[in-house]
């Protein structure tokens, strides 16, 4: 939000109307905006891609603990109620990570071209949705943002259990790869990467998976990678 | 599985190697060959799309009530240990029901040709998957397949409770349109109609949402159409 952002633009989040985002000189370009929550790893998905892109955003931060998705205001953005959720250029929302992945995504390196590689990677985001995010992601969650006599707590061994079990299908994926699909970068690896990196707040020790490991380093180590911690400019 | 099979070749399943598919004469062509489970709503989704096209395929039932799809042989198909999964003509497998649709239903009128609609798709499917699928297919798994005493039971109420959140979100989004996406038959219907068709048989009503119960009518009235219970040829 200041003057030395490292975007060709430099927001001041909030101060224009609809899809319209303020640079210095005014409200001038439409841009994409992301709702969003910082320690959300479904939001950081976006905000990693667009980093690899580099590609100028305006970012909103949601205060999802505070149950700022739930009220009207936003779900007419998304009536699902969650984040993240991209307002596009046209003013269109788009909601869901890996489906805003693809839309970022597509045409770029990052979505490959041919047929089969294409629904590979889409084999893993959904992999990531259904047997990942529950069982790494909401563990985190509850340790994180929930009271510690939280009734949620008692799914915990349930949820880590089925957590080590996807972590074991990356693992043995990995064996023989350097990423999830076509030996290259893609938004796959992006979606897995998000929660996967932080496992360990949630409960989840990752020294039982070493090539998981040297890939969550190889990701780490891409060109334009910024941290989950980082609140965009 | 017989003579009168409506499909350009009949299969008789298990008969050829590999997967070359045996059709009266012998074993000529390399098919698709799908592993499912009949009662699957995620088996289903690839059935009727392939029904929707007019492709054959070599079906391959695995008795996942009795665990066969957490057995060695399988889980070198699937490491993930689930159905369907797809074998491709090449040999490869593809798992993850929505990926596989959209395999198969890329290049067709089944999947829009634009970004945004394309997106919009993929966000209706990662919905299926997330808010919808554990809390309407569930309930209904739960009931069918498991022992009146299974301590599951328990779970019950609060999926119940969160697969009529996912309901009422598709009956507002219904409420102005005729599909999902694009006012045109897409593979997000047939995402959503697998489980939402057979809702009732997990506990959820279908009575309070009527523009959702128009649009089952619609997707059961397209040409080509199939319905669950329906084992292929």
């Amino acid at each position: 939000m200041s003057a030395a952002s490292p975007s060709f633009l430099t927001w001041q989040r909030g101060s224009c109307i609809g899809y319209f985002a303020r640079s210095q000189a005014g409200c001038l370009d439409a841009v994409l905006t992301l709702f969003d929550y910082l320690d959300s790893g479904n939001g950081y998905k976006i905000r990693l891609l667009l980093a690899l892109l580099n590609r100028p955003y305006r970012w909103v931060e949601v205060d999802i603990i505070a149950g700022a998705t739930r009220v009207p205001e936003f779900l007419a953005k998304n009536p699902n109620g969650r984040i993240p959720t991209l307002q596009l250029e046209d003013g269109t929302y788009l909601a869901e990570s890996n489906a805003i992945l693809w839309y970022l995504g597509e045409g770029t390196r990052f979505v490959p071209p041919e047929p089969l590689g294409r629904a590979q990677v889409l084999q893993w985001m959904f992999f990531e949705q259904y047997s990942h995010e529950p069982y790494v992601a909401t563990p985190r969650f509850i340790k994180r943002h929930l009271p510690t006599d939280s009734p949620r707590r008692a799914e915990l061994s349930m949820r880590l259990e089925q957590g080590r079990a996807a972590l074991a299908v990356m693992e043995a994926h990995l064996a023989a790869r350097h990423y999830f699909v076509g030996e290259r970068y893609t938004i796959a690896d992006v979606a897995l990467y998000a929660y996967t990196h932080v496992a360990p707040e949630g409960g989840l020790e990752l020294g039982p998976y070493p090539h998981l490991r040297a890939w969550l380093a190889r990701v780490a180590a891409e060109p334009g990678h910024v941290p989950l911690t980082r609140r965009p400019p």
